[in-house]
């Protein structure tokens, strides 16, 4: 029908695709504050969750997401598939594209993998996570959930605080918020800033977590204890906790925290902090669903093509 | 909308609550004599099922049982989720809480731990097994069954025999029993029963397996062989089996026996007393659906508070 | 309402079921071409998936199939549920009966087992792949690819080449095209084809791949690595792939070639092969669903005992 498009990463997008995606997200919230939270929208479309790492928010949301636009979804994780008997990346997909799907969503180990799979399929992909690649969906509600709660992103500084190697959601994350205009800071541990990389994205680096000071957004990174393996990267977690843990004592009143989950309580934030409500930590997984919808809608109808006609659709649900 | 309510345990009902729960089994068993075994009642809403402990037939009860309300269903095991990367339960269900699920259906294998994730959400929570703890939905499905087939609960003798220690089969079952007006008898071999829990109860106990002759329903309970690890509870399986498995050669004509499945044939239930027609095994599976649905329907629309609004709703499906 | 029927294996069918089920798919094929890839044949209706070996493909197609028929599909695979408490087939098999499905699809590691099941439960049987036994499906969209790609079967001459010892899809697909009007030929190693059961099943015997050249398709086997241990069927995959790969240069202009997947791309057949468009490989995946979706229709409706009945239901489609 229509032209569809594919969500690989925040570096393909302008500023007026995340402002149309917000847009909608705004347009889908609406929708789910009423009792029935359903709109037939892709109705008849079919959306393929192939998650090949382990997820709860993510998976969970977009295929929430995906019921609520009334979509078909097939869920499919990592274990029990014909990934085990050997079978690649690239004969999955043509396997499952040939059922005809609308959208894959896919989460994969490897950077990446989300674009090679763009390449052999008809289908729209949304990139769920691809190593230590991006995560643009993350990326997305976090930018929604500072405009609904703090305001403009333009000129707001954020603080990128944490694992920033191992990290796809600070890569997505400084590409977005520079992207809208905001300024961004990483804080980090040396070895834990690939510095050129910061740089080349945008971003100042900092070793020194007095640094955060200055920021609106302070943006705590998960420490990927699963990715530290012997590598050496910290000295221990009660060093890193000890210089580099936000808490209440290193943060000054109006600052807004964020982190995308899941959290090492008393790792890289600490538990009280989790806890406070001042936090944006409950909005952002609040917001994962709208928008989530609003990037299926906007992969499955081409909306990026033709706004006219996509705003339709959406006035139609 | 309406308020809502949660199913944490048999111990958190009234007689009046059990038989407003079974009633309404009823009339949703009507509707599943039909060709199109579906209503509309909870479309739109959403049930999450999170099974941290592995399980068939609970889970797939729950899950048909929702589906045919027409709610949107998101099943979560316990292994391929974030749970996997040491995120503990409370944050599993403040994320989760996030997406705004009407009801959590949550198996866990620590008692109690339902009654902590109620803590920490605005939706109703169903306990689908915690531990050791209770199992309420089977309790009820148990009385609802009984009273199908046999007749009015009060005044009826019930025998449960087994595995009491680990059973929160039978912690929900003597509770849902007495509070109906049965009169229950545990036996069991003096390790396997706490007699000061049995007595707490309100059920006598017994270490003589010829007390059965006594009960119009004999209740087998699970050995639960994956829990009994080098506990030395019983001897051996054979010893058990030898002085307590229920067979033919043990009851009298007329005695109605009862299991909450899975079974270990010929450990605590002989082969041939399962494929016995005139056993309630059969119903008690087949009526798993209904009395879930009834379950569901209760917690998601609050009936508990507003029984006449309810009822409404009912009828309007 | 109607009769119900199973699928446990293409030794069961007529020509004239074969022609009922393909022409069925042919009719649900068109819907498919539609934006919105959905008819309400189904709603109401429980379909319960019950997949105890992994799978991708097949799994995926009937799930996919079941939804586009608006169906409830309850998907149980082989880990996290009861068959881990050391529940046997029957008793799942009577556990989900009770919760009153229409359809159960298996897939089981053992042969014979869907025969079993279907012993079991008034539902019917689609026989998903038991063991080395049959495959029924797969031979259905076989056919079905054959006769839309190629033309009539009857007449054609049909290689089927490689692993036929532990091919499940060989055992289907020989009887299907054989039943059907086709001469088949089997080409594999002397250890790899059990000469009486080919002989018995009406095809030739040869161990020689030149042999492939008179045939019109070329349908290779999944060399199943997962199954041949130490069994030292084949000297080494090496040498397998030297002697019987099936590649560009065995192959003469017009031959077709088919592959069921998951490939083993450089063992039984060429990288080259795999992604030449030619070969009907991308069809037999397409085709999948369509297939599946009229052998549920198929089953669910009796449409073998009462074919203007059937017509009527999906007319109405």
């Amino acid at each position: 029908m229509s032209a569809r498009a594919s969500l690989l990463g925040i570096a393909d997008l302008g500023a007026d695709d995340v402002g149309r995606i917000l847009d909608t997200a705004g347009r889908f919230g609406q929708v789910m504050d009423r009792d029935i939270k359903k709109v037939p929208t892709l109705r008849g479309r079919t959306v393929v969750n192939l998650f090949l790492e382990p997820s709860t928010r993510t998976s969970t949301s977009f295929e929430l997401a995906a019921k609520r636009l009334s979509a078909d979804v097939l869920s499919i994780k990592g274990t029990g598939t014909s990934m085990d008997k050997g079978e690649t990346l690239k004969d999955t997909i043509l396997t499952l594209e040939a059922y005809d799907p609308d959208v894959f969503v896919i989460r994969h180990p490897q950077v990446g993998a989300c674009r090679l799979a763009d390449g052999y399929t008809d289908a729209s992909v949304v990139n769920a996570g691809d190593g230590t690649g991006e995560h643009p969906s993350q990326a997305l509600l976090d930018l929604y959930t500072v405009q609904r709660e703090v305001g403009p992103i333009k000129g707001l500084h954020v603080a990128i605080v944490g694992d920033v190697l191992h990290s796809r959601v600070a890569r997505s994350g400084i590409r977005a918020f520079t992207l809208m205009g905001a300024k961004v800071t990483v804080v980090a541990p040396p070895t834990l800033v690939p510095r050129h990389l910061a740089e080349a994205l945008g971003a100042e680096v900092s070793s020194d977590i007095r640094d955060i000071a200055d920021a609106d957004i302070v943006y705590v990174l998960r420490m990927q204890l699963e990715r530290m393996g012997a590598g050496g990267f910290v000295p221990s977690l009660d060093e890193y906790a000890r210089m580099y843990q936000v808490d209440h004592a290193r943060l000054r009143p109006g600052q807004r925290v964020m982190h995308a989950g899941p959290v090492n309580r008393g790792v890289e934030i600490s538990g009280a902090l989790v806890d406070d409500p001042e936090t944006l930590i409950e909005a952002q997984a609040t917001n994962g669903v709208v928008v989530r919808m609003a990037v299926l809608y906007d992969v499955a109808t081409g909306a990026a093509g033709g706004s006219a006609q996509g705003d339709a659709a959406l006035e139609a649900a």
